[in-house]
């Protein structure tokens, strides 16, 4: 199975990271990293870098993951990268994103009529690309799996993993990865974090999401 | 705050970019990698790269991550890692770890007589440093902060973001990365995983964890 993660500079680490950890687990697994061919890319806080890219030339792949980050516009207005997508999907089995991946799909033109999701401080702007905003945290609609903000990307791989190889397979990679998440702190969505700092980050947005 | 963060070949790319991904969003904190002053790495599965490395030459830093991986005994063995660990222990406020790490921080001396972690498979092998394997996800013994297996950074670095920073800035940054785990299986521990899963991977423990 060939699985494409796609890296671009200042995209949010864990957003492909947390799936590169699931889904390379997987049996008969290869994972390729496309981009704009560069070295490896700068993420969100400057100073971690990937690498590993190759370029949009190969547009086979049966798996893709986009990764949000806090700045995508650069992305959005990519015209290679909306092409390589529209052309991988054409072949693809799963079409994945993570964050504000799903934007990402969505200025593609993938997700028109579909029901998506994105990190929650930025999902309504989804209608923009003829997409419904739907309040779960890893949304499936036909081919199109979106997650939620940044570490949702764990759940949304665990889940595309079960549907992959099924439900033992998944459960192996989740207990290699020893995933039994316990937040020190029930903060993890806006209907359960405390009001005011739900407040302080609608009201400092920019510091999260700029685009 | 200056957080030091360790990386080397075939380490596990989640047992860094999990805590980098908390840690990064601390008001004031500047993040540095560390490692044998090469280029980038290949992580655990081979594809992706990590980038960003300084030597080790700075011993100075107040928080220290030592990520793990499927196979850590070159680490174990490395007289210049363990001597920066001791080096920069002496002036660190935490000493923190994911995974395998915690093998790597007890190698360099720094765990005897601590209540530690590590992953569950090999959790054991803290005794051989002097160490005491303790059962929770995030364990803190004095400045020691170790997490369980790979995804258990998270975890531990919300918790250091909470004892850093105090429990609001914390939940700010869970939040942010939209921390709201919602495993689609109940897989994530030993204690957890269906006995068979369980078996499989203690049958084929070289193939999480070799070392």
């Amino acid at each position: 199975m060939r699985i494409a993660m796609v890296l671009y500079s200042h995209m949010t680490a864990l957003d492909i990271v947390g799936p590169y950890e699931v889904l390379s687990r997987l049996p008969g697994a290869s994972i390729t990293f496309v981009g704009d061919g560069s070295g490896p890319v700068p993420t969100d806080a400057g100073s971690l870098f990937l690498g590993g890219m190759s370029d949009f030339s190969d547009i086979s792949a049966d798996v893709v993951v986009v990764p949000g980050g806090p700045d995508v516009a650069a992305q959005l207005a990519d015209t290679r990268l909306r092409e390589w997508l529209r052309a991988v999907d054409a072949g693809a089995t799963w079409m994945a994103s993570v964050c504000t991946g799903s934007l990402i799909l969505g200025a593609a033109g993938l997700l028109r009529g579909r029901r998506a999701t994105s990190h929650w401080l930025v999902a309504d702007r989804l209608r923009e690309f003829g997409a419904e905003p739907a309040p779960e945290r890893v949304v499936v609609d036909g081919k199109y799996a979106t997650a939620a903000g940044v570490s949702a990307g764990i759940d949304l791989a665990l889940d595309l993993a079960g549907r992959i190889a099924g439900p033992q397979v998944a459960q192996t990679i989740q207990l290699a990865i020893e995933y039994d998440p316990r937040p020190p702190f029930t903060a993890g969505s806006p209907a359960t974090a405390p009001p005011e700092v739900v407040g302080f980050l609608r009201a400092n947005a920019h510091l999260i999401v700029t685009s």
